[in-house]
C-alpha cells in the first residue's frame, strides 16, 4: 500500500516535469503544497490556468507575449527596426534588456542547432526570421547565441542563410568582463580580449 | 511597460512561495510552463486542485492522509501500537519507513520548538500526542527529532510532559553511519559512537 495519497504522488510526478526538479524536490514541493491555505493553492492553480489560456509566443519574434499577439518589445515604439538581435531563449532577451545596451528588435530561436540532440533548423523559429529579413528594412542581424559549439553552429548556419539575402551578420564582442580582473579571467576570454584589442 | 505578460509574472510570484524557489528559479519555471502543452498544464492544475480538496493531515498522527481520514500508516494492520515514534516532519516518517527498521506507529509534530522563531508548544501537534498517550496502551515514545538545538529542546520538553504520564521516552542511537569510515565521521558522531559503545 502506498504511504502517500494518490493525488499527492500525482502532483509530485507533475512537478517533476519542471526543469531542475528531481523526484525528491518534487515530493518536497508537493508535501509543502499540502500545507498551503485553500486560497494560496487556488491562486497558484489560477495562475497556471491563466498562463495556459493567455500567454504564448510573440507572432513576430517568438518572445513571451499575450496569446496570439505581439510581445511588449515588438510593440514598443522608438526601437530600431533595422537591427535584429537573434537569441536562443527568452531569458537571453531579459538579460540584454537589463543591460540597457540594445535598442533594436529581437528574434527568439527557441534553442540552438544541435544535431546530436536531433535539433535541426526546422525545430527552431528560423523561417520567421528569414521572412522578417526578406520583408526588408533589416540592415544588420546580431546573432547573440552563446559561444559554445551549438551557439557557434547556429551562428554559422544563419550567416549562410543571411548571406543569400545580402544582410550582414555580427556577433557580440568577447573580452574581459567589465570590472573583472585579467588575472582571474579564463584563457579563451583573455585571448579574445587581446586579439580584439581596440585603440584608446 | 513590463516585458512579460501579467499572468506570467503572477505565476512566477506564486511559484516563488515554494520552499527553495527564489525569484530567478520561479521565473524560469513559469517561462517553462508557457512551453507546456494544454494537456500537461491542465494535469498540473488538476493535481493541485485534487491535493487541495482531497489531501490533509492524519487525524491521529499528523502524517499526510486523505482529507479527514487516517493515514496509511495508522490504518496499517500488524504494527505495534505500544511504540510511538515522534518526528518533526513528514519526510522523517518516509526516511524511517524506507529503513524498514521500525514497525510501531508515528506522530508528526509539524516542526520543532524554536523560541527564537516564535514556535512554542501550541504551534506543534503536541496535545494530540499527549491525548494518545493518555488513552493508554503506549509503553514507549521514541523522540526522533534531529540532534540540533531545536530537536533536543523538543525532546526535553516531551520528556517532561511524558514523565507526568509515566511513559518512558527514548532517543535514537547516535553513532557511526553503517558503511561509513571512522576517519571521515565528524567529531561529535565519533564521540557519540565511542561513549555509546556496545559489547561484541
Amino acid at each position: 500500500m502506498p504511504l502517500l495519497p494518490e493525488p499527492l504522488e500525482r502532483l509530485a510526478a507533475e512537478l517533476g516535469r519542471l526543469p531542475g526538479v528531481g523526484p525528491k524536490t518534487a515530493q518536497r514541493l508537493a508535501l509543502h503544497l499540502v500545507g498551503w491555505s485553500s486560497d494560496a493553492s487556488r491562486r497558484l492553480e489560477q495562475a497556471i490556468a491563466d498562463v495556459r489560456q493567455g500567454v504564448g509566443r510573440c507572432v513576430t519574434c517568438g518572445f513571451i507575449a499575450p496569446a496570439g499577439e505581439l510581445c511588449a518589445l515588438c510593440r514598443q515604439a522608438g526601437r530600431d527596426d533595422g537591427l535584429v538581435c537573434v537569441v536562443a531563449g527568452v531569458t537571453d532577451v531579459l538579460a540584454i534588456e537589463r543591460s540597457g545596451g540594445f535598442r533594436g528588435r529581437y528574434h527568439v530561436l527557441g534553442g540552438t542547432l544541435s544535431p546530436i540532440d536531433g535539433v535541426g533548423p526546422e525545430a527552431l523559429n528560423l523561417d520567421r526570421l528569414l521572412d522578417r529579413v526578406r520583408q526588408g528594412g533589416v540592415r544588420e542581424v546580431i546573432v547573440a547565441t552563446d559561444a559554445d559549439v551549438e551557439g557557434e553552429a547556429t551562428a554559422a548556419y544563419l550567416a549562410e542563410r543571411l548571406a543569400e539575402l545580402g544582410v550582414p551578420l555580427t556577433r557580440p564582442a568577447h573580452g574581459l568582463p567589465v570590472g573583472g580582473e585579467l588575472a582571474y579571467a579564463d584563457e579563451r576570454t583573455v585571448a579574445h580580449a587581446i586579439s580584439g584589442r581596440l585603440p584608446v
